[in-house]
This record gives structure tokens, C-alpha cells and sequence, in this order.
């Protein structure tokens, strides 16, 4: 009997963790590296939140709760999806957990059996295909192109689909690529997703950080029986600075919400009592209107600062993004390339070279399904999207 | 394609919250009653704690930490190994997650293939078969009897053990049973499992609990080679009244803590980051040291007057607790007998009869593997155990 189990080993190391990681250590060494590495904004939580977890502390908010979180949270969060999304729900459809991370495992638990296939667009956020495979189903990638802007279209997604087809992951905006459907696109993949009757796992954290005049759209509010098969997550890390508090959840048809709550109460039960006082608050407090704004007036900024340093950025290419806080550079142009004795076959090579030799940290997109990308992030001061943007198109330039 | 995921479908639904939900719903509608259903300490959470929550916000911990936990607390965590249970740990060889619960979960995820079997001492903590079903093993089910303490002998583990064994999960101290392994029989038990090269999986997290100058010791300090296919799983919630801040840990060999570590960085990533903060001062001031005193001493006080009370109980019967915070109430005498036109079969009928007639929640315990007992938890006041405990005999005795 082998000692670890199968759906442990089957877990993809990351491969981007060893990058951040030399970087760290340079930084620690002294060293002047800029890292594009952040998957979070680099704003602290608002004051306003802050107080109100203070206020839990004081008043002994420090017991369990419902494993699916308490009523007041999960009447805010309902409150939310009616007023933004337009969504009704009750509370008791509302799954409150440790993240939207968690949220879209819950999901995967209670609809992919073993041999469900699930389709992927890439590029796709990493944890998307694990996720699937813990669960015993079979990630199916859509492939797009940069020329497409990396959407997927309803002819495609038609052609797509089998009998094995349980359920297909939409994630807008999205991580890597920064992609935000129109309305309209995601209206004509509802129609393709309802004729099929499969299922949609919509994951919306970056929902908040929208640019370009474009306004957030839920493929659920296509229609009652689409919204029947849909399970929305969301969480507060995006949006409010919440990163490490853990807070996710899911909104969904009341029996999906029970199955993942009865997981739920048996694997983790509730996320943290005093994280979900205050995120009653984040969600509530008019402040949050404004903190959004500033947020989303800060990403608009730095979006285009990047974009502006990255037009001239030639063999390097990118796709200018409408969402979330990420920008794909390709790097296709320097594959065959060498540069202190080392070859670039793909992005990992091209990262690994950035970090020792131009102090820059990137994600390289291998694990992304997207081996000719690195991710930026640029949920970092101006300043060092210039120097790093700076820096990384020098090295490229100086390879060909 | 059925809509929900068998491993979904396949979760018991609780017995238990129908009876709590009862009683809740009697309170509030403003009757008197006694609930001895608590499964976490009537403290609050230590003020020396609290303030150490406030600092992480004011500092703005409130940002990712590594999915397996700050090094700080990582080091902490190790710190208290070597000094409660002389175990030697390094950082890395411990996960934090986000509760003991999900501790055991990532236990299950990383040992339990499909189709292997776990041994599960009866009665058990109910999670247990459904976390081990959750993953596709097989709960193997080790009954005991009140006459020997709920305790499972050498001789009957060895018996147990197959060669789809994997693993056994010991609850030392028991919930429900408040059952505590001596040194001398853990060290018996620790031989044969050793001998047979299976797996353990220690729940410690009522350790502090522990009563009559009992001494806990942690079976994973047998011997080195027992140490490395031990996962020993503890937490924050009981010994600190820290229930709601969900911060768990395991602490096992290094390639277990990382199988573990790299599955929870996808399936939920880090426990909530200002708990983290402020679990290292909770694990390492010394102001902790007292808080525990206080803890055990009123809860030797409790368990001492539930003995009392229970001791001139027929037809009642119960097994005198020596360690967690609860007492297991034999009801075998009382089925066949009729209340109100109802006819007791098991515990969960008599748990009904006692909230609708005597205003008294328990727990029944036929999820528990224990269908002729009810749980009574007494992290209550004194009186409350006092005029509940009085109910419950007064009732039992009208019924013979």
C-alpha cells in the first residue's frame, strides 16, 4: 500500500513558487527586485472593517458559527447580489467559507463524480484543473487566442460539450488574462450553456475591477433555469483588501447549497467567527462604495500605465486587459533564444532568466495553460511597474 | 447526469440539529431550557488574546500568509510539541489549517485511498466515517463496551488490522466518551500498530482536558519509526476558547505535511491570518498557562458534579468521564417504554421526549456509533448542570 494517497501525489508542484521564493531571497539579500508576483491589491483592509472586527473582539464574537456562516452575513451577502447583480437569492442558498478558493472546491464537490468532464477555457487560473482532479473529474481546455482577446464563443463552446460534460468553469473578469465578457457574449454562451443543460460554475472575485465603462454582468441572471445550474462565487479578498481574513461564498439553487454545506459542517465547518462580523459591515457599510472606487481608480491607473509601457515592448507582446489586475506578456518570439548559457524553450525559462539576471519576478503561465505567457501583476506602486516593465522589456530586447 | 455528486448525496444529515434547532427555537420563545449540547468551552477567548488580535489589525495582517501558516506560528505550533508531549517537529512538518476538523480532512485526503479501510474505535466522533467516506475509504467500525471504559485493547486492534488497513484514528482524550489512554495502554496499543505498519491519525484537541492527575501522552512519541506514520492533528479551539478563530493543526512527517500543504493551496489556502497572529501569543505567553489552569479546574469541578448527579440515576447508567468535557448517558433500560404516545427504540427518540417534555437538548448518539446514549456537554454553568441533569433524572425515573 503506497503511502500517500494518489489525489495527494496527482497535486501539479508549482512551478512559481521557486521563482517568488529566489526572488524573496535576493530582496532579503539587499537586492533591488521588483516582483509582479501579487495576487492581491496592495491596499490594507478599510478602517471601517477594521473597527468592526475590533468590535467582534470585544464582544466575544469568538464562538462557532453555522458552518455556512451566520444569518447576518449571509442576508448581507444576499443583499449584494440583489442590488449588483440583480440576482435574488435567499439566505439559506448562501454558502459562506474559508475564501472563494474553498467556495469553487465546495462546488467542484457537489457537482464533478469521477469522470465528469468539466470544461476549462485557457488560459485559466491554476487551482481550476486541480480542483477537478481532487474531485475525480477531467479538466477539458478550451483553447483561445490572444487574437480573440482568450474568449471562448458559443460555436466553440457548443462544439465542446459532450455527453460527459457536467459542468464548464467561466471565470470574469479573468486570472491570468484579465478578459471581461460583454453582456452580450455572455448572454450567447448562457444560451448554448441552458440548451445543454450542464452546469456553471461562475467565479466572479474580481468582479469589482472592471475598466474601459464596462459593467460586471451574471451569467445567472440570464434566466431561472440557467440560475438553477449556476453556482456564483464570490468572495471580500478582492474587492475590500480582505485577502487574509478567508472569506468566500457560494450562491446557488438550495439543494446545491445544502449538499455543500453538510461537506462543509464535516470538512472545515464555519470560516472565521470575527472575519464574518466585519464582512457583514465591508458589504453594508455605505464607506465601501468609496474604498471600491479608489481601488478600481488605482487599477484603472496602473492598468494603463502598463499597457502604455508594454505598446513598445516588441518581441514582446500582450493583450490589454479589462479586468482584475493582471497582463499577459507573450514571449513566443524569444523561443530558441539563449542568454548565459541557457535556451528559452518557454515562459519558465524566459522567468527564470528575468529574476536572476534583470531582478524581476513574473509568473510564468506553463501551469496556467498558457506556456508562452508570463503573468504581470500590477497590484504594485506605479514606480515599479515602470522600473520592472522597464527592465523586462531591456532583457527582451536584448535577446534578439 | 444526476445533479448532485454521490459523495455529496452520501453525507448523513444530522440527527442532531432538528433537536437543537427545537431547543433554540423553545428559548427563544422564551422558555426555560437547559441545553447540554455545547461543543466548545463557555469562555471567552482569553483577553491576552484579543489584544494580540487588535495589534494584527492595527499592523494590517491582513494579507495571504503561506497556505501552511506563518513561520511564526509554524514555530510556535513546534515549540509546544517539544515542551507538552517531548515531540520533535520542525516548521515544515506542520500544516495550520483552518480548524482541527480540516486537520483530520487533510489527514483523510493525504493517507485514505479509495477502498481503503480506517478503524474508528465505537463510539466515535461523527465526523470521522464521514470524512473517511468523503475520500472513498472504508470506516471500520472497533465496538467497546461501557464496562471497559469505551477503551479498545491490544488484542482486539491486532484482530482488527487487515491488509486493507490503512490507518486507525485515535481520540485521545474522547469526545464523546471522555475517555482517556493511559501511557502504559497507548504504549501497548502504539506496539501493534507499529508491528502491522499502519497508519494513526491522533486527534489530541481536548489534550488540556484531562482529569483525575492523569498525564496525556501523545502515541506518536513511542518511537521514531511509529512518529513517521503518525499524523497527529490538535488545535487552538478547546484549550484556548478559540472555537470560532478556526486555527487547527497537524503536525507528521515531512512528506505528509507537504502532500497536505499542496492540496490545501488549492482547496482553501491559508487559515485566517489575524488568528494566526494572534495563536502564537495564545500558544506561547504564559499568561496561557493560567488561562488552562482555570479551564481545567472548572471543568473538573463540572465533571465531578455531573458524576454526582448521575451516580443515583437509574435507570439511567453512565460511564464516569476522565477527560474532555462530556458525559455519555446509557438510556438501553428505558427502550420499549412509552411518553405521550411515543415508544422509545433508541437515543434519538428519548433526546426527543426530553426537549418536548422536560426542556432539556441532548445529544443522541446514534450517529456516534452509540444508538442506547445521549451526549451531555457540560461546558454549562453549574446550576444549569445541576436543574438539567435533575430533569433528565426526574423524566427517566417517571418512565419505569
Amino acid at each position: 500500500m503506497e503511502r500517500i494517497t494518489n489525489r495527494a501525489t496527482a497535486v501539479a508542484p508549482s512551478l512559481t513558487l521557486a521563482i517568488t521564493a529566489k526572488g524573496n531571497k535576493m530582496k532579503a539579500e539587499g537586492l533591488d527586485v521588483v516582483s509582479f508576483a501579487a495576487g492581491e491589491p496592495d491596499f490594507n483592509t478599510p478602517a471601517y472593517v477594521i473597527e468592526k472586527a475590533k468590535e467582534a473582539l470585544d464582544k466575544g464574537v469568538t464562538k462557532y458559527t453555522p458552518s455556512a456562516g451566520t444569518l447576518d452575513l449571509r442576508k448581507a451577502i444576499a443583499a449584494k447580489l440583489l442590488k449588483d447583480n440583480g440576482l435574488s437569492y435567499e439566505p439559506n442558498q448562501i454558502v459562506v467559507s474559508n475564501g472563494a478558493k474553498h467556495s469553487l472546491y465546495n462546488a467542484c464537490l457537489a457537482l464533478v463524480n469521477p469522470g465528469d468532464e468539466v470544461l476549462i477555457p485557457a488560459p485559466y487560473w491554476l487551482t481550476y484543473p486541480e480542483l477537478v482532479l481532487l474531485c475525480g473529474g477531467v479538466p477539458m481546455y478550451m483553447e483561445t487566442s490572444a487574437a480573440h482577446d482568450f474568449k471562448i464563443t458559443p460555436d466553440e463552446l457548443k462544439k465542446a460539450i459532450t455527453a460527459k460534460t457536467k459542468a464548464v468553469i467561466l471565470n470574469n473578469p479573468s486570472n491570468p488574462t484579465g478578459t471581461v465578457y460583454t453582456e452580450a457574449e455572455l448572454k450567447a454562451l448562457a444560451a448554448v450553456i441552458e440548451k445543454a443543460g450542464i452546469y456553471v460554475i461562475a467565479d466572479e472575485i474580481y468582479e469589482e475591477l472592471v475598466y474601459d465603462g464596462l459593467k460586471m454582468y451574471s451569467i445567472a441572471a440570464y434566466s431561472e433555469s440557467l440560475k438553477k445550474n449556476t453556482i456564483l462565487v464570490n468572495g471580500l479578498s478582492k474587492a475590500y483588501a480582505m485577502t487574509g481574513w478567508r472569506v468566500g461564498y457560494t450562491a446557488s439553487c438550495k439543494d446545491l447549497a445544502e449538499a455543500m454545506d453538510n461537506m462543509q459542517s464535516h470538512t472545515t465547518s464555519n470560516a472565521n467567527s470575527i472575519a464574518q462580523y466585519a464582512s457583514v459591515a465591508a458589504l453594508s457599510d455605505p464607506a465601501g462604495v468609496a474604498f471600491i472606487k479608489e481601488l478600481k481608480a488605482t487599477f484603472t491607473r496602473r492598468r494603463d500605465l502598463a499597457v502604455k509601457l508594454l505598446s513598445d515592448a516588441a518581441p514582446l507582446s500582450f493583450v490589454r486587459p479589462q479586468g482584475a489586475f493582471y497582463v499577459m506578456v507573450g514571449m513566443e518570439n524569444l523561443v530558441g533564444k539563449s542568454y548565459a548559457g541557457k535556451t528559452i524553450k518557454s515562459a519558465a525559462d524566459f522567468s527564470e532568466l528575468l529574476v536572476d539576471h534583470a531582478h524581476v519576478v513574473t509568473i510564468p503561465c506553463e501551469s496556467f495553460g498558457a506556456p508562452m505567457y508570463i503573468r504581470l501583476s500590477y497590484a504594485i506602486a506605479d514606480s515599479q511597474i515602470e522600473k520592472g516593465i522597464g527592465r523586462i522589456v531591456e532583457f527582451a530586447k536584448r535577446l534578439v
